[in-house]
């Protein structure tokens, strides 16, 4: 297996031509795409429809690209590009014509897919969703042929959340949903997805784990877990980054944990580490430091009733690894439920090796 | 002359327990306040009373503490305290007691304060305020004793803006305003008064300078220059800090210029200069590049329509200078017209000096 | 005892000139004011301080004109002029002089006040508040001289809510909250507040209320409850308006209940059954239908999360009543949680008597 | 020719599945649409995505319903659904078999559309705009076979704005726009537009008018025009509605002009005389009042940094018009420049006869 990983800028969120300037010159082989990560430019809340938007025109652009197996691919459309952040997608390539040029004892970027069946309203932000996500991580590294858990980097779940909607059709039926406010359902959305990845990596005990643990128990979370909400699906859509001994060409991916909104050293000591290699993308997590807190001083983030928490959790981390890498177009993802430690997130960053005659 | 520079956490704009404890603790002498600089969590733009509201209690106070001699204390409050900025109080004093312990050859820090008439609406954001705002800066720096316009490292101005109320009456009077939208009218203030600190300073040329170059020639700009505009008042106040040889104390100031939102690396320059002083201050200008790019990215904040794009570069230049020097209670403050290159800013670090027996 | 209301408009929140010019013509005597009720144009959710900086100065500006006797005035400041309606205040006086001119026959406007104690966090949106919210309204009616439940057409509540320190700090003392989201307890101190008032005013069964029913029972509601929380205070705030036959003055008022936020006939009712008398001010209270839908048709506003679902509730109820009344410069407030059904709300006017030698 | 108008609700800004019901259910003829009016529910801003997510999903499925000749089918997507307003789309279709119902004095509905050129960024805003849309309003008219300006009760068009990407490269090459700033763009484009109906059907002198008139000479306006701008158009899309004699079926139009935005009388007016024929829809324009005064009240909504002002006109407008007719799901669209009267704008309402044997 070789992945292969290329961003390209977007001018709106349905914007095609860079994309398909990239299969015009060969770059991209659209038959080996597996997976999408967009940064589209709504307010990456409960009413963002550039998600679906983007997601929309890249799948009619697929699928007159290569047809009907174009329905494979995974879409990840993360919307809010407060700050400096630039609107863009990853786009994740894997191939199995093995090339010759890696060396046997080098772990190259493998990319894994998978997904859980639909959800529930019920299932939504509790323990079914948790334990399917955690399955679909396993089934996801297998695909990749990933073999140990401390050679996953970056976890990326898109999950579905609570619409006015389904809360109301879910009351009219008797079911008991996690929270009736949509806007909190994306964050136990994401928080279950998160701990269903800290599952299946061994980070949290599955045995103690209950219904109460998810967005209550911050001290649980998974290092390398990447989750965001829509409303486009009702599933779980997995992709796992990892290095595998198994893959080979020029990418790796490593990662680090930020321990608050403006810990930029974390990135900074995965790019020390590799003096050499080429930065590809940062993709990496945000949010609001939950105890009104940041070393130890107000923030004013929870308290804002104009701009919701999430957007200036982008912001702040947006702006601060983007100093740190020189580039603004990173993935930068708000709500960071149990994605590392509370008010901090992951961040991980995949290069590609020099001298690599590719 | 002594200058001191003294910060303090609010709760709220009105918050007065610290600035209280501080005095009651003997840190703070109220009678040689000179200067309040805050950062207030509003909105930073037209309708946020924050500042007015924080200036009524801090004014209250004092006037309680020290009667009518408070009157002459020069208030400049900065709404906006995005993603991680702490809201604060910045207080400055000023005493005349020499003491013993500076060296001959070393300049400490100098602080002096000047105002101009009150503007007629017809007049901001046009020369006039240009050249009254460059007067006061030579009257505060005359105050202050700074000889060297190459000593001036910060000039806070806090500047009018054009209400509704007032463009009407104006336009009742037959007057013609620079602008009829309140909103922009912020922007043309900020610039004038930018640009006056720049022609006091030298940066520019005067003999060249007219209305058009008011908020479009970009590349005349101060480097020192951090204005702020606000409904509380009709004048310009002006706060000049800089080092002069006549003053004492530990205090000391140097200042940078950010090229972009994300250029950190201004500030770690001055910090790295100084390992053994204690950062006491930093003060910053943001805004969003009116180029609609950072690094030859696309960013999105002159197109967002729910958030003010002063706010997005808030959170950033917050973000990024909370990280470099590791406190989110610093002050960056919002639409850095001819502060500094476009889409830059001044940065500007307050020091005391170690091994100085205070 | 005779009971006066009038309006005067602020051109900002601590804006008192308006209030200065009706005490210098004579119009308004400062002694006799009981209670004041604002309309600031702040955003009205949790970071609005445009309601405590009018407080703070209808305070001071009291204080000067009428000295300590002013500390028993009651404020409610309500934030959010969404739409139309025009920022101002509306001023309740109260004096015991008997005029000749009311019939015997004939019910006058008779306002009474009364507060709570201060409330414990976890007190805060449960029964306790509840019940201590219905013990004031009884009270304030006695004070009022209204002796039947039917004769009380309006009672304001204001109250408080959770902030994010009050919140950690309960949590560190291990005590429950009834939500550890600021902008939600907001929600059930209203709830719990106009219950208690509907309880006050038999229009629920005490017997049966838990906490379970605030802020879910939606079925069990006060017609005449309008309250508000804001982070000004700790205890209830309670203003009964009614008509009472030992009150006398030519103003009374009047009642009913809007079934949505376009019912707008609830008002024109009131009005077309007093042709002859002048409308003084109209009170109501507005919410976004929690159900999603208006008349059956969808409404956007609980998903929208760049605008709080209050906002946008007040500018329509305030565009309806307006449009009824003629008159932006009406009171109505948002977050009517069990104030009127789900949806709606109540609506009160206050009229002069017409042919009325004052 | 026989025109029909038929309204449905959307759950989304792509959801065809209510489209999708009525062709299949024989309600609707796809080949006979020729433009839809929509209100989704975006920020109706600049960065609004859910209009061009509306075309795209429609455009999809009018072209998999009716292959190549669905081109030619003109969407005018409206964003912004505050308040009340129910996201929805109105369809209009058109067919030329006769029907024998209509009586020979009776004029009918009756649907022209037309377009404009492509601008260029500098014509955009100025007189070349206004002038084409004048030609494609009386092209339109000829289309629909409207006889006198008199018979024509609404047009709506569809116009384009300035981003940011187009005046930078419009700054490159050396060409001057309108205004540097995407927001007021849009009004200029809007305004423009609206005077081009308005020199059309003679409600303005077009000798006397120049570019200094365009958002400049309020007392100038259409009491038909409905403008919309839009980034996913570069030319002007004109749709106009009218009564004409050689039309037939039961539907018709008629309009009055609103004062202000609470004159829900106007809307009234048309009502009451037609008491027996059942309404259909409406159509209306919105806009905050430019004096900052509604009915002599100060409003705050031009003052607001956090909502725009259109987004507060919007939820007023739809609030008092949907009161007056009872069904939130109406066309409301903001920005009323030179629409009607400063603060006020058209409404215009089409009914379909009753008695009548469709």
């Amino acid at each position: 297996m070789r992945c292969e990983v290329i961003r390209v800028p977007a001018s709106a969120p349905h914007d095609m031509k860079g994309v398909r300037a990239l299969v015009e010159a060969g770059r991209l082989k659209p038959d080996e795409v597996i997976a999408v990560l967009g940064k589209t430019e709504g307010n990456g809340c409960v009413n963002d429809f550039t998600r679906g938007y983007a997601v929309s025109a890249f799948r009619a652009y697929m699928e007159e690209a290569v047809g009907k197996s174009a329905a494979h691919i995974s879409y990840v459309m993360s919307g809010g590009t407060e700050g400096v952040l630039t609107p863009h997608f990853t786009i994740m390539s894997r191939s199995l014509e093995a090339t010759e040029t890696s060396s046997p004892d080098e772990k190259s970027l493998a990319i894994g897919v998978a997904h859980t069946r639909d959800f529930e309203p019920e299932e939504i932000g509790r323990m079914t969703q948790l334990q399917l996500v955690s399955e679909a991580v396993l089934e996801a590294m297998r695909e990749a042929g990933i073999e140990r858990a401390a050679d996953v980097h970056f976890v990326q779940v898109k999950c579905p959340l609570l619409t006015t909607d389904v809360i109301h059709e879910a009351e009219r039926q008797g079911k008991d949903v996690v929270t009736e406010d949509t806007y909190k359902s994306m964050g136990y959305s994401r928080g279950a997805s998160a701990l269903g990845v800290a599952l299946a990596l061994g980070e949290v005990d599955g045995a103690s784990l209950t219904d109460e643990d998810i967005c209550q128990s911050w001290d649980k979370f998974s290092s390398v877990a990447s989750t965001s909400a829509g409303s486009e699906l009702a599933c779980c859509e997995v992709i796992v980054f990892g290095n595998a001994s198994g893959a080979n060409g020029p990418f790796f991916i490593e990662h680090e944990v930020m321990q608050d909104a403006i810990d930029g050293d974390a990135l900074r000591r995965i790019i020390d580490k590799h003096p050499d290699a080429e930065l590809v993308q940062v993709l990496a997590k945000a949010e609001a430091d939950p105890s009104g807190f940041v070393r130890e001083r107000r923030h004013t983030m929870l308290n804002d009733s104009d701009i919701n928490h999430t957007r200036h959790a982008r912001a702040v981390v947006g702006g601060v690894l983007a100093y740190v890498c020189g580039d603004p177009m990173i993935y930068v993802s708000g709500g960071a439920e149990h994605q590392g430690p509370a008010g901090g997130g992951p961040v991980a960053a995949i290069f590609k090796r020099a001298n690599n005659d590719q």
